[in-house]
């Protein structure tokens, strides 16, 4: 059965509480669950993580790499400025998906640029815990045999 | 039955020709049998359309007010430009949602950044044709009775 | 009698339906019947285009040429990013005059820029209809005999 | 009856003697009888004041609070750079409209940028003295009854 | 007994009166009071100006040379341009603090850099009146006997 | 009783150690002291935490949700660049100040602008250990009945 | 007998008449007749297409792949934004080299940049009519049997 | 006997006062006394005038026009930020040469660039008074029968 | 004897794993084994720590200031972003030395700046496991008696 | 008999050594040949220098003035910086033609711009030793009699 | 007898041929004759050098430390690249001028700036020959006794 | 017997002399002395050059690839500009180490980047006189046998 990380980077376990008009007023857990149950429909198993350490996040990454079929995380606030995640991505090398809650393009410029997704395979962005599952469903996809020759980078 | 209209930018009919390294190997009609196969999964219809010229884009995108529920849009090299676009998907305020093949910021950095994406509720990258088949589930999701208030902007 | 082209950009046939808060409820056809009115009252004769094709306002504008004295446009969405509109109408060296019905400078950053108004003789934007009526009233005085010496350019 | 304030910044009051091929050959005195003329045909008051001083303009704006329907206002040089103009009007809250002699997008760079007319409803340039004249016209329209709901900001 | 200079610059005697939900609706007189009545307390005297003039700003810092202990200033729409005013509190060599009524990061980019402050000791904002208070608080701490040696630059 | 949360960020432990010249000699439990003699004062709580560590420090926030009434903040080297304690304060929706030893304009041009300040109702710098102060006076004046409606954004 | 498609980009049909102080004073017929000279003298045929459509290029450069041997291209207004064109170019692996009339580093800054010539061979600029002629060589001296090896990238 | 306008910006009346480690230990009396001799020696008059007030200065440059035959101005902080100023100078077309006490290139990069020099025939900086006796020097110079020719722009 | 402290920052413990085509073959261990054999021909000895969390980083820096000599430092992603190591190894003022396993300049443009190389006393890259090698020589010569005053900031 | 410099700039007399992947395999003796070859066929006579020193090829093009008629130069490396070989060209004022083997446009973005082409007539690039040849032809059809009036600047 | 070292850089010994309505009519043989003369005048000597050569320029430089008492410098087109050429005065320690001929404020934007101003005292610029002759003038000022305590850095 | 080029750029033959707080007070002698002792310690033999002229420079690296073994140099000012001295080391690809004294990124912005550092493979920074010794270290390790592999570009 294939294994999935699925990370929650920093103040996601404040879900449902802060700012519900950008981030919905769904909690982590039923976000979480959601997940889960998508899971179970697609007959995969996740591990799903939250942490407000950059450190913790990487080891996590890290650790993945001798367990783990892909990675699907929405790295928060890190997004945009943590280069030691991207490289912790880059290194353990499994395919991974940013996602987000919120579309990023519609908010400050300063959240328009990633520094983590051009080591990832995609991202996908702006329907609240829907982005979590489509990018399970997305990595599912990718791990198919014969898949990567039919996406190019 | 819901119904979508999907958008084609200029030279997405060169798939599966073009740059193969870069998009993957799927011509679109392949592209298209796949995302008519995911509407009739999910008991919706879709009208296809692909041009080479912004103004007949803007045009669909126009004409859809009167009649689709969703957009699913690949704008290809109109994405970084075309505001006139971005006007039109504005001006029509249908939910749409931004889809392309490949990880934009695994390209050049003048692809990183998107006129249209922030008046979109969302967007999917980096997958291939599998990026259009999320666009559409993704765009199904968001006009489930009461999922507007679920999502953030 | 002398005679003026009047362009209207992409997606300015939405006026009226399309975020009104920002464009004002005014149609197009009834702009356009205003300013049909105001040419009556200052005698002179208006053909008016609306296109959402770039190609098709160079047309327009490389014709008029032929046969107009002035030139009242609002650019849409190409204001900001087409450099070949701007070299039509610095082709065809009629007096143009660039309209806007919102004030650019009180909308995103990216809208505060014209690539074209360099080649105007002059602008008027942030007064909705009237602007278009403010615009033909400034290319009327402009072609009175004795006037472009009186102005700079 | 309505009444206006008509403010031209510094050196407006060299017009004529100044860089004529850049503001044409017309004297204030002229433009401010030709605005005063329009005022007549408008059936509409003015109070129209030149100064070399950001201060005195400032203290000007700020009366006005007190007595005029509407502002027409060449900032001449403080375009550009002053907040404390731009502050001003803001504070007023009178419906203010930016004009300017020349067509600034043909000219050097850092005249392209206005700080004022983001609390402008809009601006005129590029037509010599009628720039003034288009402007009054503008203001006029814009205090008409009703007028307010049909423009957007 | 100390005495401080307290400046108040352009458009700050609209206090109340313009744009209440950025810069709070109690009048410059209060505000006035209010600091009066703390510098009673902490057994203070203070002279308050206002002017909508750099220059005559300028000569009251130079002025205060002669007189004063301190300076506490809000220099409005000075802050981000004033070169001018900046030269003149770093000639004079009086201990001066910057406040400001609103939090300026929470505004436009353009009102997030000071060239004031640079040559302040400190700056205070986002706190309304009471931001004059701290500012007129931290200033007497500033004087005190052996309090030079303890702050850094 | 109001309780406080007081934030030192990474590095505060070493005051009196660390560069002297820049940010006094005092040390951090002589603030700490000087802050907890404020505190009793004014009759109120609070609570002092110092670390090196950005997860620690949002832990700290979000925990704030459940009992603190404010927070006084100096964010230390993470005032630039934390996206993440920025997201934690603008999820816990409490007032919030950032304080600063040194007056961060006199510094180089990297420590300007702060990332975490637009969440903050104000913010304040220069005055050595008498920032943390001024701060806790500010927080506790915002949180007296009838405080908000006076203070703009 | 080798085949290439020579495309003038939008307003190159104004050409002797627009501006001939930029861009010679000769007509776009005078030009292809010279361009089809030179075709005869090198033995080789040519196909020559102007639109001031951008979505027409694009339609012409894709059906070049069928047909084609080499493109000569002066995009016009085109060259410095039209992504799509840059694609179009890319996508059906012609070699293709830009040409243009006027020195553009001589001219605006906004015209030093070309979006489209990182995919074409090599570019020539300067010569007027006689730009076509040079690039109509280039582009012949390009598919001599065992050049490609002898020109890098 | 020709007539000269020597122009103290803001804060000049400072000299000797203010930041003697920058500006030098010499006030301005001693500094007007030395210009004066030279005029003297010249056999040429001046009238020299400070002020704090950019609109003072706007209105001497004005009235220059109609008695002086050159302008030597030391605008101070208005160096970098007044337009205003430079169209004063730009409008009375009166050869004006710029000058400084200090080398601006060796100090903050805020004052290496002048909005003002571009309008003057040149400048000369970083001698301390002598750079108004050079300037004075200079300005005579121009004026010399057939001077004028021999200079470029 | 002398002591030092080296430190590898985040991901520095993937390496032989992570992108092997950057940062070499050699495993973690292989580089402290070689640093120790240096140290011990050297006659110095080393404490190696590697963490994936910046905190903890610092926290080591800081008790570094009580026993060590100088320190050798691999930040790894933090070397671009971190104003919090910067501001410990300033804080604690032991001479540092930064070092890459790779050439920075011959990598993405965001890599080419250090934050904390400022604070260092130099910095060498591009040398594999050579680099921490040749840092640690560089830092014993800097405490060799009587090198302080040879060598510049 | 019409003469011409052919200048090659630093690095050029590595080539078939340097980078071949970049510059193609020929050497320079072999395009000297081939560049004399077509000298021959077009009846004219060239004298070729190759130098690694900026002063040098200064010198040669200052000395052109006395008996060239036309320059075709490739500056290598010192395209993108030399102001002073920039300088040289605009002073003899002789019809000059810009040269590059590679497309500069598809390599490092710092060789995009060029301090040299605005004072050239035109530029060709990325044909390896036949854009000497098509820079050659350039340059003898630009001082055919009656050339100069149909190519605008 | 003071001596001093006069330096023309790129392209100075074409003067009177080069761009004349840029740099005047006079040969650097005559601008020679004039600096001669004013050092007979001021009883000094001087050493006139040009070079193309940067590197001849900075050996002339260097060895200028062994004999001259000031350096009159136009580093021509090295004015906006040359840090070797600054460098190189910065070693020396000699009282430098930098002198241009023509206002480059005036001219191209990359001509504003200068790398070598700052490691001068001053700069005099736009006075054509006249230029030098005030920088020789100012150097000599310099170099009086009791002259280095009145003018700041 | 290895053997390696070292090059000191312009000015370091000023070395003792220029700046020595920047520098440090050692003579060129005594490094080249300290250099050629490490050589002789590590049986390797070094040829010195120091040159003020990039044309030599260039020379000299080009004549290298028939003799060396490996580069050490120390560009100078050339660091941040010289795109021929890149290239030519790019061109006769022998390893090269980049060294400088100071520590680079403690200095003015400017001098951060450099242009040579992409093209080498690695740098050293920092030390003084030691910077080039364990640049000598590095390159002698670079040519180790079987050292290529375990370094990445």
């Amino acid at each position: 059965m294939h294994r999935f990380l699925v990370v929650h980077g920093p103040n996601l376990n404040l879900l449902g509480v802060r700012e519900p008009d950008v981030y919905g007023s769904e909690t982590l857990d039923r976000i979480n669950a959601s997940v889960e149950a998508l899971a179970k429909e697609l007959d995969v198993e996740v591990r799903i993580v939250q942490s407000n350490h950059e450190g913790k996040i990487i080891d996590e990454i890290q650790q993945a790499r001798t367990w783990a079929d892909g990675i699907v995380i929405n790295p928060g606030g890190l997004t945009h400025t943590s280069i030691s995640v991207r490289d912790a991505i880059a290194g353990v090398d499994i395919p991974s998906v940013e996602v987000h809650l919120s579309n990023l393009y519609a908010r400050e410029a300063f959240r328009h640029e990633s520094v983590i997704a051009p080591v990832c395979v995609g991202y996908v962005a702006g329907f609240g815990a829907e982005s979590y599952r489509l990018g399970l469903r997305a990595v599912c996809e990718l791990i198919k045999p014969g898949e990567s020759e039919k996406v190019g980078k």
